[in-house]
């Protein structure tokens, strides 16, 4: 970390700041030039908050040269992560998966039938939300435990493992037999349920937050790592902006910033970021086109009961259509 | 809630539909014209998800005439809720209140020390941070149960109400003692968090996400009130822009619209906002020039150990300085 | 256009409104309900600025159901545009485009040089600035005229056609021989440049502004085509965020949607989205994957004047690894 | 500045940004650490776009220490600018102002009416559009010259100086009689007009764009001022956000910093930022509470006529009643 200090600061504070530093186990390498002062900060440097120091008055910037993740980060781990998401299905180091279901489980007929369907089509892992975070309180929260058990029940018949949300830490003994365990995107600084994630063995399907930046994702990856828990799965699905003809916007851009910066899997979800289920193929492709890692895909099988489902569920016809053409697009890419 | 159909939508689908909102309980009334049909949903919408019906293909276009929160709506509610934080210190309804205290407890006199000297300055109400919501995993997270009891000590002693922040639903019962809660802006849709605060009798401090529009924190304080507690308290933090030059960008039109809308008391912190000190002061005044109820400002005591305590602190003297100005403003608004 | 009345709509304003509408020649379709009033104008509301209509006290909402535009409107020209870039290179209706060259116009050798390396691997028109809109007045502004007769020597030379910006209205003539005219991110509503622009014949170039929607992007084209010009190209090139670790969020979506929305061809920038070379072929490729038209990237020739040029350029051996897996994948979307 | 280059940076490209660096006539100061290497730039950077050295491979990180304006910055101009707008009326070093009229002129009556009446109820300069950038062309474009004469003609009368709107440089010479020409958000870098205004001597009213950070804002002040012009007003109106309740979202905390960065007035247009009139009141109070030089609003005189004029105007009384409550408040925070 580098720390540039004003050309006339209060040597006193100047002092303050040093000493704390210290405190912090850090070596300051100073380089004094004529116009400005230089500070180099030699150790562990992560703990330091850079909002902190840059806000002093005596500050006129600061820069980290080393990242504040490191479990995540890929200068030290430069090997892609591979996860098994279970029965064998893994994910990254060149294993692209499609996980897709409906967006909440609405009963055993319906999520046995998607899963099936789905499955058919070319999805190696069923996803379907028991556990519904609902912008009202007066909206259908999901089936929640019931819920889980006609996932489970699914997971039985198909064979395929299952990704759903948790949204509170102690409701994470009801996630046992959940393969990978989904942390949403109003969730994704919700420390106290980062910590206990980290404390498990399961794979966490981390969704970026809709105003969290890239960095604060890693970050996010950092809490379950740090608590232990190296199996993280990033997902881009869209950041909120001024643009209103799409809910959000999907920022592909991230996908290789994410792949560079880290050694973690990198999912896209083009279902949730637009809204709208025409925009699901585009930007399947395009995910596929830039690197990702794997599509996750809203797949509803009967149009009458679609509503409920969400207006970006594609039917298995077109989801079908959608796993062939990404196929092409990874090898194309590949070549 | 009004729907408009598409000239050419599928009978079928739109038969659906008519079934799918007659099971939620709402009458449609049908209004056929020449170039479009449009329907008026009587009955309550609350829990009609408008973007679910606004994706289908058959829609046009949906318009809520309701608002989806009730509770905390100004329409069922004209008066202002007046809220007792505690020792008769009220918030609302013409009463005014200042929140000042350090970013963090970091020991027993830096907090009795602090909360002396902001009382003395003018502040109601003592605020500390004893669960710290951090970026880093790396980052002191607070005294946590430690801080709370030295939180406790300082309202002894100073008689003085205190607010204080929750990072998670299993934590409620050691809050026992704190006369606010106040939920973060990274947990305002930590709807699982929200529901147990709704139990409980405590005013709720309800911090405004980062990227939250106002209608989600109006939804939010629903939630809370939907539980039973109607002691809520918005607070205006900053929402994440393009703008660099501050932290966050102070949304400070959000407090007339929060107040048209709503009955319940609006506070504005300035000083997460700007991230700057010296920005504090002005904004603060604009606070109050607009309208809010209340503002929460950080102030420490100890220059020499204010790094630990943010760039965006005041000291004891500069907070004077405010609530004197901030009093006379108020009085002008008022004559 | 529908406008739903509020119920207690002050009957004398609702009489103005009437009025003022039908001078506007719109006819009015009322619909009483029992809760609401909804009209439905009919007629050519294209002038009817639906932010001041939504403002008014007594109106509930205003939703149009035709878009404000329709030269640029697929809805009304079904067929994709095909426009000849100059020497039958034709970009629309599944012919795609490679617009390549240096950010800026330098010299001779430069120019000449980077045009004959990009038309060998793969380009099709020459880009470069000659007119250089940049922040600072103390900036290199471009070599101005003689950067455009550089151009014209690099045209006469490679056969390539060749596009330019324009920075102001009074400089169309000195463009007479520029086969394709660019208008950039920041003069996207200069409204006079785009009036003189819809005057000429030449093919426009039209950026997408940093903090524009993708209806004001098709509201600009009209301005062009509503003055008699019907051959606009739309680019994507990034859009205003929060996010740091890009320059501007390029939004992808926008491609689908534009070509949904629209009949015009679609190109994408993907150099001066991310402001980083090396994502220049992930989001080229995710560009092609998602049905852009065209993809315009910076290259320069020789590393050792790079600076100039910009960190997101290309060298001429990246640029043709690009085309060739740009063309792949077009091939495998096809198929 | 300060260039931190990479541990591992290319000692050739290293050469090479050295060399160029020279060519722009800085001097390198060189600090080598155990861990980074720093240089020091001395001499006039303000030529040199961090962003092109920042996307280096070999660069860390460039921080400026000196803002790139120089006119516009109050370190070499640290009294505040007073400009004269015509006929005494001052702006800046404690003179506040009040510019209202009508969004747009519309005849004769009309601006004289309302001219004589903002008079009357404390307005300074008189506001109105004659060229009107319209997102539509179908939209009414303004009336343009004859709009020109009738509010020379306002002025005649009333003897209020005038401000308004000029979207291209072509048409400097029609503005030969005005007192204050407006920049508008669309055009504020539209830098060839900007460098015309800066030839002239008029006072420059110069709008934030939407997506414009505060930095740019000054940057474009510096095109006008480098030009020979040092007459420029700085306007915050609102930057674009995802909230939606707000037309755009006022940056009020801009005025304070705007106000720290750069010696030149500040006014606040709360208008245009909201587009809704019951919040012009309460912003304007809190814009003049956070120290502003001067608000703009727009004012009209015929509720009846409102439509063509903006659901954010004002009528006169209204307009009254916030000149009082701002002077009550300027003089609150002065005392």
């Amino acid at each position: 970390m580098i720390v540039i200090l004003k050309n006339d600061a209060d040597k006193q504070k100047v002092e303050i700041l040093a000493q704390w530093l210290q405190n912090q186990q850090v070596e300051i390498h100073k380089s004094v030039g004529e116009y400005t002062t230089v500070w180099g900060l030699v150790g562990d440097t992560s703990r330091i908050d850079t909002d902190l120091i840059e806000g002093l008055e005596i500050v006129e910037g600061v820069r980290r040269i080393s990242e504040p993740y490191k479990q995540a980060n890929r200068k030290f781990h430069p090997d892609d992560t591979v996860i098994d998401l279970g029965g064998g299905v893994k994910i990254g180091g060149g294993n692209f998966q499609f996980f897709a279901g409906p967006c909440s489980v609405e009963g055993e007929e319906q999520i046995i039938g998607i899963a099936e369907s789905v499955k058919a089509s070319g999805a190696n892992v069923l996803r379907g939300g028991a556990f519904k975070p609902r912008t009202s309180p007066y909206a259908f929260q999901g089936m929640r435990e019931d819920g889980l058990k006609l996932l489970l029940e699914a997971k039985k018949i198909t064979g395929m493992p299952i990704v759903t949300e948790i949204m509170d830490a102690s409701h994470i003994d009801l996630f046992e037999d959940v393969d990978v365990i989904q942390v949403g995107a109003r969730n994704m600084q919700n420390f106290e349920l980062l910590k206990e994630l980290g404390k498990t063995d399961k794979p966490i399907f981390l969704k970026r937050g809709l105003s969290a930046t890239i960095q604060e994702l890693l970050m996010s990856a950092e809490y379950i790592m740090a608590n232990g828990n190296n199996k993280v799965i990033l997902c881009e699905r869209g950041i909120r902006t001024f643009e209103t003809a799409t809910r959000n916007t999907l920022d592909l851009s991230a996908v290789p910033i994410l792949k560079e910066k880290s050694h973690l899997p990198v999912v896209v979800d083009p279902s949730h970021a637009s809204g709208i289920a025409r925009l699901v193929k585009p930007m399947a492709y395009a995910a596929a086109a830039c690197g990702a890692d794997g599509i996750m895909i809203e797949v509803h099988n009967d149009p009458a009961k679609a509503l409920c489902d969400g207006p970006q569920a594609l039917t298995p016809e077109q989801f079908a259509e959608v796993t062939k053409g990404v196929e092409k697009i990874i090898s194309a890419v590949k070549e």
